[in-house]
């Protein structure tokens, strides 16, 4: 070892000890007679000393020492003149009798301390710097200890970690593959999972009733902000159980990582809403239940009174402010503004401001006091709130609506990160109708099994019928999802029927599946939760990039390696591949 | 929860209960009167008796059973008249109360035994059947259970399991890299990684000291037997270390192993053999150490007895086949035959027989009994052993050897797979040299550090130069191995440049590395187990097949999933790919 102490690790009990430390040169301070060193590695920082009636070679060492030169460091811990209490080593420093040099370093590009100056894309490039950083580091330990705790409490609850194949087969359906075209398989390709879905369906299938991993995926999606092409999941399945088991067993799995990680308890079950109501009343399926403001259907109250904008529109919805009757009209118009942006798409707003006997609002003309304060009433609105009321299509208006309210809570601080408002949202649709190409699509997946009672609505009315699925939801974020699958060969044909698809390319495409569903498929189901996701939930920032150790930009480049790139001819006439000029 | 307990759960303490079951039907036996049925699932099996007085639904039920339906039984547990003390459940049986067929299922094409009947090829293409067999399970817990116990040793001394990513850049040194096109970058290619060798070494340029991660690896190579395109590595790296210090923690991690999993302490130090002490002991850089039989160089005493076969040879070998001084005629032309098969490829053996006063030998015309005797002495032979004798060219001779001593020992039962014979073979080469290609090739990787002393042979006499590298071996198998690495960009060009890199390919290859050692790197190094090779020598079966849940072929296809597969002309044209016709 080139140490017998990490930099976080002396104390004052230590004084008097001789002791070799390594690690990086944060910061050197020349007093003329004596120089100090912040010496840093991931455990912490520890100040060095080089003293006046230090030896030569140690003077010498320490004035061409730079930041992030990498040394080692003998020397006698001694108690500090003046005490840092801001640092865990700050009662000691260590007085140095030899300086050697490991490598030294050229100036970096940007600052490596708690905020860097150094800006995303300079950052992302000499990604190995920006993890030098300590806010990077806290994050990936944090990783690591959400993983740890992850495997402990399914381990104890009689889950087998299985690792499943990253070289697959190609599905079209659901997001677009990358593929890994076969050399030894000429004109052929393997897929990378999306997420092992069928393959966990094929260990249940064989009989390994409690499965888990922590796997990565891949999407070869359109990148929005903050998405990744790879990513991982915590990915579960269950055999011989009901929807009431996988959420008793997940509920308790939430609850051990808040108490260990973050030593958070919960003393009430964790929420449960229908999809329907997560809809009605906050405009989305993944509700923030940090706060209130839980919307109002006021249709019946709007519509006759002439004012034509509620008239024509199929829905009229609307919560109220907590506390906004303040806002000035200047303010108002702000977030009239907020929701008429092209991202949000309304055509405008409407809003009634309580406050005592004095209720006023935009449409004052069409609305007398009693009709506004009826409205005010439906929205729950107490003096000093404002209620803000938009219409249009149901569904439509109910997610621009989810917008302005999650931005009036941002405004009013009510989007604390250190809080946790954990749910489950149950009995989604198992369809999604796509306007664009006029056919229905799986909310979940085509592996999603339709709740019994709705069963024979599958021909006739679709869109009626409920899955057994559901999704973890905390501040907002969906953090995980999965559903009841079907372990019938029958029922997964008539759904694949429902979805368009020809008995010839279920076959195709998921005849693994189906004939291994002929040989005794036991009642299962599952769950898979977003990991990254689950991280930036726990660590309380937003994006998950800052829990990803060497992630990828926007363009899905990893500029760092310069990733991807160019290949030899030879690599492609291997492959019996040709590029085509892209125009 | 469609059950109360596992059908390997119920004892005599549970008589009288009233339980659910639910499984796999293994066994009906149908004894007119009543039927028994022999209930699986991964915990055991219990048997389920439908009685003569029960219902007459539960008698229809138990009539349509076939092997493998998937069923939920109800009933009490009673006390077995014959107990079958080879079952942990063989004191008690259920009568069933309600028999429900969850699902049924059409007749295997294999028996689902501790041994089937399927041959391979069908066994893979229903994996998910061959999955269900107690054999396979096993293996599966075994692996998961290893995977477990290798995260507690390693998160308890401190080391971090970070994620790299699988989509990184193609380096064509090495082993052939699968490649991923992407499409948001035309033309562009990620390839899958070979290991994350490159990226742990940046984790430690980032400061994380103690890093570890099992993880996919991706070679595309093609298949030899028992070779997986992916495959799994147990992968660690620190900084701030010598070698001795990996040799240490490693050591301890692999004695956790064996201890946590089967239970076996091993009371003295690992040994620890020099690279060029096992070529020419064992002729093998990782020699199988659960028995003797080391080989001595004879060249000095077979020399100069005009016998031109020894003459004519650069190096002359032997060993002494403990006990084999018995062997016929018959079985020593055998082993003749088998060192001259193409595969071992030797001209041919030369045999001494060990026997009180009679030392008998096929070179009897060439050498006197006091000549053999001092050969025999040399080789270590006693009274009843066999003397065995190859030679030719050095290395090749003694590879040869050593396939032969594997033999012998194959014959004698020396290859105990209960017994564990664990190894660190250290001092390696840093280079070997390529006949074919006619220059030198890394013999570890481009990253390992030359041993200091050797570093002034670097230009003048490559060969000579010795690596800090090591493996870890355990019954003749490598099961890891790893290397003091450079950290010094100065010393990293050199290296470059010995294995005949310009500077350019060097820079556009591994440029993001290099240019990470100018902002400090720090001393670091690491190794690598492979985890699927670990857990079949734990579990004492030779196919690393065996222990991996869907593997594919010699061919690299998983017939099971059909992959890999073609993919449509859309998906082609958004990657900017065109398919050559194979010839």
């Amino acid at each position: 070892m080139y140490r017998t102490h990490s930099c976080g690790e002396l104390r004052a009990t230590n004084v008097n000890q001789t002791v070799t430390l390594a690690g990086w040169v944060q910061k050197v301070r020349n007093l003329g007679a004596m120089t100090f060193i912040d010496l840093r590695d991931r455990y912490g920082i520890t100040q060095i000393v080089v003293e006046e009636h230090s030896d030569d070679e140690t003077k010498a060492a320490a004035h061409q020492l730079g930041r992030e030169y990498v040394i080692q460091v003998e020397g006698r811990v001694i108690e500090r003149e003046s005490k840092n209490p801001k640092m865990p080593t700050g009662d000691i420093e260590v007085v140095a009798t030899k300086i050697t040099i490991l490598t030294a370093s050229v100036t970096p590009p940007f600052t490596i301390e708690e905020n860097s100056d150094g800006g995303d894309d300079l950052r992302m490039k000499y990604r190995y710097l920006d993890l030098r950083r300590p806010p990077l580091q806290r994050n990936m330990i944090l990783r690591h200890r959400m993983a740890q705790e992850i495997r402990r409490f399914l381990d104890s609850e009689g889950f087998l970690e299985i690792e499943t194949p990253y070289l697959i087969k190609s599905t079209p359906e659901g997001a677009r593959d990358f593929v890994v075209p076969s050399r030894m398989n000429p004109n052929e390709f393997y897929a990378l999972p999306q997420s092992p879905q069928t393959l966990k369906q094929l260990l249940m299938v064989a009989g390994y009733d409690r499965y888990f991993q922590i796997v990565r995926c891949f999407r070869d999606e359109d990148l929005r902000a903050d998405r990744q092409p790879e990513f991982t999941q915590i990915d579960c399945e269950m055999a011989f159980i009901h929807q009431e088991d996988v959420l008793e067993i997940f509920e308790r799995w939430a609850r051990h990582m808040f108490k260990n990680v973050l030593d958070i308890e919960f003393a009430e079950p964790f929420r449960r809403m229908p999809w329907i109501e997560a809809m009605e009343k906050y405009g989305s399926d993944k509700p923030d239940l940090r706060f209130g403001m839980e919307f109002a259907d006021i249709t019946d109250l709007a519509h006759g009174h002439s004012f034509s904008v509620f008239d024509d529109a199929e829905y009229v919805v609307g919560f109220a402010a907590t506390g906004c009757a303040s806002y000035t009209r200047k303010q108002i118009d702000a977030l009239t503004d907020y929701v008429k942006r092209p991202q949000v798409g309304a055509k405008g707003l409407v809003w009634i401001r309580v406050d005592g006997e004095n209720t006023k609002s935009s449409i004052d003309k069409f609305f007398s006091q009693d009709d506004l304060r009826a409205i005010a009433e439906r929205l729950g609105a107490k003096d000093g709130d404002l209620c803000l009321i938009m219409c249009g299509k149901k569904f439509k208006v109910l997610s621009q609506l989810c917008t302005l309210r999650l931005e009036v809570a941002e405004q009013l601080g009510l989007r604390d990160p250190k809080k946790f408002a954990p749910l489950w949202v149950i009995d989604f649709p198992m369809f999604e109708w796509d306007e664009e190409t006029e056919r229905f699509y799986a909310m979940h997946h085509p592996f999603t099994s339709p709740k019994p009672e709705d069963v024979c609505y599958l021909e006739s009315d679709p869109g009626r019928v409920r899955a057994n699925a559901y999704d973890f939801v905390c501040n907002g974020t969906e953090i995980g999802g999965g559903s009841i699958r079907i372990h019938d060969a029958q029922l997964q044909a008539t759904i694949f029927k429902c979805l368009g698809f020809t008995p010839e390319k279920a076959q195709e495409q998921f005849g693994f599946l189906m004939n291994a569903f002929k040989f005794g498929a036991p009642p299962h189901g599952g769950l898979a939760f977003g990991f990254d996701r689950l991280c930036s939930l726990f660590g309380g920032v937003e994006s998950i990039r800052d829990y990803i150790a060497f992630p990828k930009n926007n363009a899905g480049r990893d500029v760092m390696l310069d990733a991807p790139s160019t290949i030899d001819q030879a690599q492609l006439d291997e492959l019996f591949l040709s590029l085509v000029k892209p125009e």
